[in-house]
């Protein structure tokens, strides 16, 4: 039985309960308007914890000032609903002045990861997503977060946070969940038309491209980025933000492609801002000599 | 019986033995060559906690380029010695890559707090306390942590941190210890000379004058710093690093002062910079009449 718990009061009350009877506790962060993405990581939670905790909290922290913070989506009842048939125990959606009361000042700063990639056009965003995650963390005490890869340089982020900070929890990424042609589910997904829908398409082609030249033994990673932005360029409502291959540790760009590097974009369709990855994977072909 | 532990493996084995027969644990963060100050919070810690852990930690990242990290006094055999015959229960001496591995990264940064009084004079002090006290938390998990006043600003950015982080720690901060003549102890005394010390006296001596003033009625912040800096200035030895008055809170200085505002100050006599504050008291004369 789904229960809404809105205050901090109530959910280490709660947490503390769990706590007392040994309970494994697995927990998936979101700002609603759910989707098959965040469905499979609940699964996996489901599948993995004695309880489930689900939090829905849009972070104004992580949204700079011309962002869309305030016509994100919302579609709290439907969520619960899907939450209802997952078996989920709690979700936790409080406001934003019970997690940041007056006079709260503390950033969680990660050098070096925070300015990269999205953090270049979104200033701020990744000290408040630290921000809300350390505070979600030390509120529910999870055995388990999980994330999606999707939002790739968030799961490094928040992975090195944990590390650097002794947290006891984690962190499991999960796969991007795709739509049939291949558009990463979003929930921003929803500002676009069915044209746009369909120009977006060209973030999932550019990355399969890249992995396809990976696979031909391209190692230049500018070569490939070449061939990318070209596949983006060629759609007019796409606005190139970023197209990077990284380090998945530094992510720090790289210029020889190796396997587990990260090809990473963000594209702006008409006025909405997508992002996608994939993890390149270069082939190692064996030669066994019989003698 | 002192156990001494010095890595992170082993300090979380610990204290999840700990918490798994419900022991209460009571914390004092330090940085090793322990004088009277540390040991009342010691001794408070004793009384009031199943266990004691006490850190000794010399934390390169609260200390600038052009400070005194590497000559910062080590008596670690006297510290053990002294914590064993207060029946501490665990001492835990990481060694600084223990505490920073490589590709650490986090900063834990409390905005309008660690730019004022000793945040001005050593940009990215606080930011270095926060980050090693969360961690020192994390890993201890403490009921209770202990603070000397001594350390003013530190103990409002620590208590700001852990109610903006949500974490389950308790803050007691205790009196400041002080020498016959009224001399804080640190442990930075150390590197004073029998005149230097003498001449250190100057600080408690300004404070005094503030608490007289506050009670002969003065209520004027300026007039109060005025005398104060008068005290100090009289000594030659003596530089005035900051005088404040200051709301506790916020650490925004006052123009007139209230009951509970802090007057703060660091002073370097020769080249030993000294910190000290007092909580000033408005006397509140009731007059009760008889009918």
């Amino acid at each position: 039985m789904l229960q809404t718990i809105t205050s901090i009061e109530d959910i280490k009350q709660r947490i503390k309960t769990f706590k007392e009877n040994q309970f494994s506790i697995g927990f998936v962060p979101t700002m609603g308007a759910l989707h098959e993405g965040h469905l499979s990581l609940v699964r996996q939670a489901r599948k993995e914890n004695d309880k489930v905790v689900v939090s829905i909290f849009v972070n104004p922290l992580q949204f700079g000032i011309n962002e869309d913070f305030t016509q994100y989506p919302s579609t709290f009842d439907n969520d619960c609903e899907l939450l209802s048939k997952e078996d989920v125990d709690i979700v936790f959606n409080p406001k934003a002045p019970e997690i940041y009361p007056d006079g709260f000042c503390t950033s969680v700063v990660l050098e070096h990861l925070e300015d990269k990639l999205c953090g270049k056009s979104r200033p701020g965003h990744f000290r408040g997503v630290a921000a809300v995650v350390l505070k979600l963390f030390n509120l529910v005490k999870p055995d388990v977060a999980y994330f999606g890869q999707k939002d790739f340089q968030q799961t490094i982020v928040i992975k090195r946070m944990v590390a650097d900070l002794n947290l006891d929890v984690n962190i499991k990424v999960l796969p991007t969940i795709r739509g049939k042609e291949g558009l990463a589910l979003s929930s921003r997904n929803a500002y676009l038309s069915e044209t746009e829908k369909k120009d977006a398409l060209c973030l999932y082609k550019s990355l399969i491209k890249a992995q396809t030249m990976v696979n031909a033994g391209v190692k230049n990673a500018e070569e490939i980025k070449g061939e990318m932005g070209k596949i983006i360029n060629n759609c007019k409502s796409a606005k190139i933000d970023y197209i990077s291959i990284v380090n998945p540790k530094t992510l720090e760009a790289v210029s020889e492609v190796r396997s587990g590097n990260v090809a990473a974009l963000a594209v702006r369709i008409g006025k909405t801002r997508l992002i996608d990855n994939i993890i390149l994977m270069v082939l190692i072909v064996l030669f066994v000599y019989s003698t």
